[in-house]
């Protein structure tokens, strides 16, 4: 474990994957070419978590404490003179505040960051992330929106920051009301729908794949018919496509 | 044939189809609901073009000569009440200066509009696309890119465009170090790199996914490794993977 120059302990993350590079598999920056961070940690608990080992304890053995600066090392390590964007996902990074030193070290080294969490908590380090995606849960998730805490985010960020969007995944039809209700009350955010995947002990890629393809093709058919759904983006998650459950690409 | 307020015939313009709403299933709006517009006529011929039946005499039969109006009537018959977004591709629409007219009608609904073109003609239009990709072609397409016309694009989109990329599809590794020179020619367009379909002829959508998984896995690979690829997309083609050479989706 780093010493922070006399900084407390406390300014470390919990991580608990560090790979890539690989492509963004999902939402906004699909396809990009990127390093991932994943922390741990969530406020969360939803029935379909594809990262519950990021908060569910069978992941425990893998936290590590580390600085800004250790997870900077990391990266050039594994992705060697490769990358120039780093994504952080979770678990729900948006629950560390110090988050914000590895954004300004990963900026100081010319690197673009992008960041994924469900609109629970603020950071004011929201700002200064390039790809901004904040997704908020549907019900099939057995999670209960805050909009009193989600109003706030989308305010904060209209004020200041440059690339953010919306983005919903969608299990079934009470979802994709649920898409509405908050493509309709931010109009004006990017936003993005995607197919679930309810198959998250499947280990066989090629027995994923027909049941993924399905669940695409009727999100696209019912979101095409949709009135209320007109200024979307339907996708779904290549990476599962090319790799199924697997972890670390 | 309707006629344009006295104005003359060459204002029409020649559409091969209509279609949609679907998903647009490649490039920088990757997922994206939308209506598609495609005219007839191609300045190139492109051995792998998965559209030349706009330009090689095949669908010679399926061309009509559109007035703007009749595209934008054509277009609520089909999507109804379903969609805000409006695709032009071909063959290449950068041919057509009376394309601007099409552009003015869908904006003046409140449509936004994107377009495909290679990158060999300028059109002052381009500066009203919301969504313009320039898609010069690699050496497996048997055309030759004169960079003398792409520059002078690129100077003018960086004057006064606002959401613009360059996409390059690649088939080998010749094709990749084209990739890689235009990308270091325009360091600061958003650039993708997109996975060519090489099976134009397979009917059966069964038999192209394992081939489609194999050429987007290779060009992950290869652009994962590539040190002057860092800032790119890389993305397949979503719609031949759910619905193989289908026209019309």
């Amino acid at each position: 474990m780093t010493e922070l120059n006399g900084k407390p302990q406390s300014r470390l993350i919990p991580v608990i994957e560090i790979f890539g590079p690989t492509v963004q598999g999902e939402g906004m920056v699909i396809g990009k070419k990127t390093m991932f961070v994943r922390t741990a940690g969530c406020d969360y608990s939803c029935k379909w978590c594809d990262s519950s080992f990021t908060w569910d304890g069978s992941g425990k053995s893998d936290i590590r404490q580390l600085s800004a600066q250790d997870i900077y090392n990391e990266l050039l390590q594994t992705g060697g003179d490769t990358f120039a964007h780093v994504t952080v996902s979770g678990g729900n990074p948006a629950l560390l505040p110090q988050l914000g030193e590895l954004i300004e070290v990963l900026k100081r080294q010319g690197l673009s960051v992008a960041l994924e969490t469900q609109g629970s908590r603020w950071q004011d380090w929201f700002w200064s992330i390039d790809d901004l995606t904040i997704s908020p849960k549907p019900p099939s998730s057995g999670m209960k929106t805050d909009f009193t805490v989600l109003d706030s985010i989308a305010a904060k960020l209209a004020e200041r920051a440059r690339h953010y969007s919306l983005k919903v995944v969608v299990f079934d039809d009470a979802d994709l009301q649920y898409a509405a209700e908050i493509h309709e009350r931010y109009p004006n955010i990017p936003f993005y729908v995607q197919a679930g995947n309810g198959r998250l002990h499947e280990t066989d890629p090629g027995m994923m794949l027909p049941y993924l393809l399905e669940r695409y093709e009727w999100l696209i058919g019912r979101t095409m018919e949709h009135r209320r759904l007109k200024q979307v983006h339907v996708l779904p998650q290549l990476h599962t496509w090319l790799w199924g459950n697997k972890k670390g690409v």
